[in-house]
């Protein structure tokens, strides 16, 4: 393969760096960014591309013509990222490298061939986003303190909020992988049994509680072998990257089945991912402390490195017949209890194998802030204070026809390393 | 392909087929079994094969002389049924069909084919036996009524035995398939954080309540779509076929991580399968109804058809040290309160997708009687009357060394249509 004129070897994540491609400081996706997914346009099957303002970059396209030479091209052919994942951090870190040379300003190899421009860069309007990885394994985590004690304090009173073992661990259940499904999709309210406390026995019948739940997912880009603990190193390097992420709930069938094994149909309908995979080390800028944690955590569950990210997010709601979206929340992962670190620790330190794939999701993220809490079951307070939107609507829970449209983005000097949207309609259940 | 000579047609399950291949009265494997497993034998990678007597019959070799016809001969080179089992019931009838046909002892196709027979039947003895598929998602149930009230008599005492949602649908929860294996597999005893109730904090250490449960596995072979709920027939026509199924358990862990949101780390590490799954069609001269239910399933989880097996089930412990087997407990598949059927039927029920390779445990199984129940912490009683075997050996909970053993089958008249053994060995947690 040609290894090309190579450029000086500044670091992908500098800020002074600029792309030929004309990128608006307030896009998701400047060449600071370069998140991976996965893509169909032009009659073409599935690939894996990278975001570049309003395009996306073709790397199988690219990988043809022998522009990058760190991996066999045939990885960049799968509809998936898998296979790519499965390379490693190290070839990670080398292709974003690559990439980004690539779309430097001041390098003519692509920049000056419009035979390979208009191949390889594709305008976004025309792409079809698909789900970015085959989901192995999907977690759910329940990591904000402020979640817990808000969801705590509505079934459970002020002095029990916080069960006994939430400050020693992070609390997770396995989710459903089958329907982890990608931003777009519509979301059929689910059917259960719902037994509300005035009923003698349950029924059978759609929703009437349905609920989102604002959550970053972490995505694993190594295994890790069955009986082996992780340290914090070994975890760390084996998050390839984070999608938005959107657990839809339903409240009402969660109510009456949980107890004693957790959630279960109340979760299974539906998970909403973003399309863009941010890689970890798009996000290296962005690393902060979470907040201190009381009681220190055991052993095996300390971390040295700051494992949070100042990452902004919102929430709107887009009603039926209409085109505005009205925010509901706004919140930071920083805010996290226990990082998505800890949470790979914990989920390894029974000896269970993690696979690339895996999703983690953090836990509804809720702020300290009455307008920063994550859910409509909080925003609400479990229906009894509907939320009250311009036009007259008010929303205790999600009716048939609401659009969720969750974004986050950590802010640059100049330039913002985003995600995208992830966004679910919600249709009739009949 | 050829079509070959073929014979009449005798049902595969007819009591009166005799194979070439002799079988003992006592073997699991007779011609009116035909279980599908993955094996490798002689340096070849491993390949779908069915067991027959003490033999496997490698189906890849069949397949490449023509002989099965009925399927693309490339399905059986797989490493896992998933590609065999995506063909549907039609083809898994037919395909089982000219299995019996090929096997039958007035067939001289393959009787007297010394070639074939050398390449095509290997002893079990040469066989290592692999995973039989991939597991897509692996779903844990909870529903025998005498495991529920047992377990709820322990924990809550008798008023409160069974939870109030418990009669009116297959409770379950959602497992972790990366760390389902095979048969044979050593089992590392977990570490996790435990705090006995004397403790004032938790600390991080080796299990030290590891137990074990006895359970059927549902094999799913077809799958479902999201959004999409399913009728009895449907979902009984997803089913494949059964695995023996243990649901390995550390008792102490789940204590202190389950509320709220159910058991996480305690069965995260490992679940071991039996190496043949059982088709559902070789069991279907064993279904009986199982305990009436009342109240009466809410419509959409009636069942109009016998869905249990009169299935034996007995599980043993080889302690370090000893070679003898010595019996733990003896039950019955039948006894279980809630289908697999109905677990499918609830499973779907909200839109969640079913998968190709999905495996629903059935839960732990345990019968009216003391001496059949499924699960060391019953027959402790939760550790407050150990058991005491031959050799002076006592047991609470499974300790380091210890083999346990699992075996079950449906007795017909003169033969028996069994599963194997599930077996695994518990090394040091260092």
């Amino acid at each position: 393969m040609t290894t090309c004129n190579r450029r000086s070897t500044v670091h992908p994540n500098d800020p002074s760096l600029r792309s030929f491609i004309p990128v608006d400081p307030s896009s998701d996706f400047p060449i600071q960014n370069l998140p991976y997914g996965v893509f169909s346009a032009n009659g073409l099957a599935p690939r894996v591309g990278v975001a570049i303002g309003a395009y996306v970059l073709d790397l199988w396209a690219l990988a043809q013509e022998c522009r990058i030479d760190v991996v066999e091209p045939g990885v960049f052919a799968e509809p998936s990222l898998n296979a790519f994942m499965a390379l490693g951090p190290d070839v990670w870190s080398k292709t974003r490298a690559r990439i980004s040379e690539l779309l430097r300003h001041d390098n003519p190899e692509l920049r000056d061939n419009t035979q390979l421009r208009d191949r390889a860069l594709v305008p976004m309007t025309d792409a079809r986003l698909h789900l970015p990885f085959q989901v192995a394994g999907y977690t759910d985590f329940y990591s904000s303190k402020e979640h817990a004690t808000n969801v705590g304090v509505m079934f459970r009173g002020k002095d029990n909020a916080l069960q006994p073992n939430w400050l020693h661990m992070p609390i997770g259940y396995n989710g459903r992988a089958s329907t982890v499904v990608v931003s777009g999709t519509k979301v059929r309210r689910p059917r259960g049994q719902l037994k509300p406390p005035t009923a003698d026995v349950p029924s059978f019948s759609p929703c009437k509680r349905l609920d989102f739940e604002l959550e970053m997912g972490v995505v694993v880009g190594q295994p890790s072998q069955m009986g082996e603990m992780l340290t914090e190193a070994q975890a760390e390097a084996m998050i390839f990257g984070f999608v938005l992420l959107n657990d839809w709930s339903a409240r009402d069938i969660q109510q009456w089945e949980y107890v004693p094994l957790g959630p279960f149909q109340a979760k299974a309908f539906a998970t909403s991912i973003g399309p863009w995979v941010v890689t970890r080390e798009a996000l290296e800028p962005f690393r902060v402390h979470g907040p201190e944690q009381d009681p220190k955590p055991l052993p095996y569950l300390q971390q040295r490195n700051a494992q949070n990210y100042d990452l902004e997010l919102d929430v709107a709601l887009r009603a039926p017949g209409t085109s505005a979206e009205q925010t509901l929340c706004r919140t930071n992962f920083k805010y996290m209890y226990w990082s998505s670190v800890q949470q790979l620790m914990h989920h390894a330190s029974s000896g269970c194998a993690m696979n690339v794939g895996d999703l983690l999701g953090s836990g509804t993220i809720s702020g300290p802030g009455k307008d920063q809490r994550g859910s409509l079951l909080e925003i609400s307070w479990n229906g009894t204070e509907p939320v009250e939107l311009a036009g007259g609507i008010k929303r205790s829970f999600l009716e048939d026809g609401d659009s969720l449209v969750m974004r986050g983005w950590c802010q640059g000097d100049g330039y913002r390393v985003g995600f995208g949207a992830v966004e679910g309609t919600i249709t009739p259940a009949e």
